[in-house]
């Protein structure tokens, strides 16, 4: 898999990988920055959310789970002192949908962390991280 | 530091972290994704360069060196196995720019190495990374 990052100006670099999608980074005003698009260090927390989120996803549904929302909320603690590295992630899991099965994701939620996630498994060891998850009743909505 | 990562359909997820700039991560066609965002292992790749990048261009400015372009490419290998995790990475920094301290180039990819670069340290040690720099005399541009 390859990237290509290119510094354009001031704190803003644009990057793009393999598939094609090209994505702006910028720094904030304190370091010279305009604020322009997002960090380096956040792109590790949307990352390991939308990684872990595809697993589960599909494993719901080959479940047959009636998922009709589904969001994973990110907290990361960084070192104080440079380089200002992730110590801990903690991701929430918050599933709604009709009659989830609390097995099912719980197991769609392991299998991901323990077995599928390749930015979890390419963070760890050096990131503690860890999960909850939490399962609402959607009394109104239809299935995704 | 706090993400948000939501899901939206098939393998779309939109993720966005405290700066607030929304980045859209979706599968390829084989996992039945829609190819409308970046993998979420791309990320990692975007955001090694572009953390890097910034340091790198931020001590360039500090010793007065003349940049016209700077890009940073980066590869990845994974493990073939689940979770296919990184095992290496591999960064090229190209610099183009007017008479160029090679010394002051490598110093700035050092510090940026070893003591600055949040994403570096927080994939490290658990993936082996390494670099290599070019420098390319500029005949044409003016500086940034």
């Amino acid at each position: 898999m390859d990237a290509k990052v290119k510094f354009v100006e001031g704190m803003q670099f644009v990057g793009y990988a393999s598939s094609g999608h090209a994505i702006v980074m910028d720094g904030d005003h304190e370091v010279g920055g305009n604020d322009t698009g997002s960090r380096p260090s956040e792109l590790l927390l949307i990352a390991i959310g939308g990684c872990t989120g595809m697993d589960v996803i599909s494993i719901l549904r080959k479940k047959k789970q009636d998922v009709t929302s589904f969001e994973i909320n990110v907290h990361g603690d960084k070192a104080g002192n440079h380089p200002k590295k992730f110590e801990t992630m903690t991701l929430e899991y918050v599933f709604k949908g009709h009659n989830l099965s609390e097995e099912a994701v719980k197991r769609a939620c392991e299998l991901s962390f323990e077995k599928y996630c390749t930015v979890r498994a390419s963070l760890a060891p050096g990131v503690n991280i860890t999960y909850t998850y939490k399962i609402i009743e959607d009394v109104e909505n239809t299935a995704l």
